[in-house]
């Protein structure tokens, strides 16, 4: 155990229980200061981002890697364009959620607030500090970051703009961010349930499994994408057509693309040479069960390829007897995220969305739908598989907890359960 | 890990996703369908149950124990009328939380669905068993059942009930209820969080940690109560003292009940001498701080005693100097469960309804209000210290989660990027 990362997940405890209280025109006025400070220090955040580019290609990082850590100009204008739309959300803390009289001078609320301590463990992008810290500080909670070692001098940087910040703005903000670095911390960070109330992890699906599997704090996020087309035997064939070729090729390398198309036996025979033309043109690799590639040219597809999340311009798929075996291949194989049918079947629709058991269930149109900001949530936290808390796209609500406030006048159970009073529970707008 | 066990949890997984999507009406016979076998077979229950017992006197359980296991007349009673509530109530599932438009013909929906599989472990009461299986019947969720050995015969009765009247409407119901008996399951059960969403402990602090401490499975629940009164230095004598008593003499032995008593100090000499006068009248064994004892008989209070939830005829005093030191009290000691303030300055009671972190933060009135009953939630699935997804008395919501779902008209991710098309995103009612 890391008695550093110990002394900073207590303070963000402590630091945690007076953010809870602060009001919203203050975290507004913190995430205003963070915009114009990363403004004023727009060339030295770029010069130490340029020492992380530096030593990421001395160690020969992937091109890839090396991409999404670099910042430019743009980057930082759209990093400020972002903590400024924080800001200028309504504070989602002391939202009453529901009103009830318990009795004539006993009154009930239901109320939003922070949830306490995140965790944050990113990689690569120094962006996703500034986000993921903006989020925080607009709902409420203290955040203990860690970020990727590639990003060191990168996450340095950004962490100072907030810390100065929210120092700017007093001492009530004191502690409420706090910055881990070493590969070591992420152990002692995972052990700290006791402080931390949810982790979130930002990055490849190897991070959040073995976050998942390291640690008794919830986590929220997703670690598989493995979505799903099911072209039904009534519907459009065109619509069908557009709709896989987007969900694959629009943005193959991430969650919310198609990894597996399924296909009506009564459909196949004219839909499938159709798609695998499309996605052929698009250089998408086709791997098909035996009734597939009857149809068309395509590997064969063997029980690995249910499982597996391509992220990329590879597409399998199978013919089904029945919008049964369709849904049942889902709920089966599937990760609970993202899965559409196209059809014309209203029937099959409302089965379809009833019992595939996932975070989202479309119906004619792409899986790429599936994301936080086209769902007009605002900021995105994640995108859950979590059956519990916060599910599919996650906003600023998933940052959230409600607690309960009862105002009384010298109210005694003793009255209640003698009989001498009762309750009325009546709902108050 | 046993095979028995691994399998009962493949079966209620698979159950799961048929039980999400059953019509209410279908659910609401089952339930009447419990509550008429309940009537039927109520001597056979009470035979196997009275089984239970002769085993549990020639063990010489604790006669506390025998009475929470024993069942008579009146009890079969309430566990039909609260099978015929939970039966009476509309349906959780598929409630629409949110409808927006994101184009014209591109409508998103967030709806409720259950949770998927919750595990419940129970101590010797067998009515929790026929309350929870009720109410993940009611919200469309399979579970998997783990009464204790102690009450093993009056829970095969029960869940032979549950199983033959779930039979009865049809095989959707099948393998929606499982239950495991030997004390290897609970292990084995812990282990399963592939297969099991959410853990319901329903018995002592003790078997709340243990399950806490052995799963990767998140768990509803809370360990400790240890509630707290802190009497401010403005308010009504008279009802900090009954406030008080009620808190603490009401119902010792629950973890609603006040454990520590905080006393603004100049409130202090004219409220603990009328306080403690009327708490041992009731048998109160007190034990105070410094301050505390200088105008008190009480025991020395130390360190743990600010920790211990005594669930008993007991009670720690301590005097503060400021509602900042009680705050900080109860934030430090408390398990954030429920406390009170007592004042009659309405600047002290927002800062202390903002301030303490506690599920329910009440004015004025006893902390045994904080209870699902009471609060108006109907049937109670649990009290929650958590602080993700459910928090402090918990109803039927707390086994539900929701789903998107969206339905479009062929719409194309790619005509959104490239500024084709445009997101209206307009909330509809």
């Amino acid at each position: 155990m890391s008695a550093d990362t110990l002394q900073k997940a207590k303070a963000a405890r402590a630091a945690s229980f007076r953010l809870a209280a602060v009001d919203g025109a203050r975290k507004t006025a913190v995430l205003h200061r963070v915009a114009a400070l990363l403004k004023e220090r727009r060339d030295s955040i770029l010069s130490e981002n340029s020492r992380d580019m530096e030593l990421a290609r001395d160690r020969n990082t992937s091109p890839v890697l090396v991409k999404r850590l670099g910042l430019n100009e743009s980057k930082i204008d759209a990093m400020i364009a972002s903590v400024n739309e924080v800001a200028a959300m309504p504070d989602p803390v002391g939202t009453v959620l529901l009103r009830r009289e318990l009795d004539g001078d006993l009154l009930l609320e239901k109320v939003t607030v922070p949830i306490g301590v995140i965790g944050i463990i990113f990689e690569s992008r120094p962006d996703a500090l500034v986000q993921i810290s903006s989020l925080c500080i607009k709902s409420g909670n203290a955040a203990i970051l860690k970020g990727g070692s590639e990003a060191q001098w990168s996450n340095r940087a950004l962490f100072s703009v907030f810390v100065d910040a929210m120092r700017e703005e007093g001492p009530v903000f004191d502690d409420g961010l706090q910055l881990v670095e070493g590969r070591e911390d992420i152990r002692a960070l995972l052990a700290l349930d006791e402080y931390v109330d949810l982790m979130i992890p930002r990055g490849s699906n190897e991070l959040v499994r073995t976050i998942r599997d390291n640690t008794r704090i919830p986590v929220l996020g997703h670690a598989d994408g493995i979505c799903h087309v099911y072209v039904d035997r009534q519907m459009d064939v065109e619509m069908a057509v557009s709709v896989t070729v987007d969900a694959k090729c629009q943005y193959p390398a991430v969650c919310n693309a198609v990894e597996t198309l399924l296909v009506h036996e009564d459909a196949a025979s004219v839909f499938l040479p159709l798609v695998a033309q499309r996605l052929k043109a698009q250089g998408v690799a086709l791997r098909g069960d035996e009734r597939t590639r009857a149809l068309i040219e395509a590997d064969e597809a063997t029980e690995e390829d249910w499982q597996t999340e391509y992220t990329d311009l590879i597409l399998s798929i199978r013919v089904v007897s029945s919008l049964d075996e369709a849904v049942a291949h889902i709920n089966r194989y599937g990760s609970h995220h993202t899965d559409c049918i196209v059809t014309n079947d209203k029937d099959a629709a409302d089965a379809f969305l009833r019992r595939v058991d996932s975070s989202s269930v479309l119906l004619n149109c792409s899986t790429r739908f599936a994301d936080g900001y086209r769902y007009g949530l605002g900021a995105e936290v994640g995108i859950s598989t979590n059956r519990i808390h916060a599910r599919g796209p996650v906003g600023l609500e998933g940052l959230l907890i409600y607690k309960f406030r009862l105002r009384g006048n010298g109210n005694l159970v003793a009255d209640y359960v003698d009989g001498r009073r009762h309750f009325t529970h009546r709902e108050l707008p």
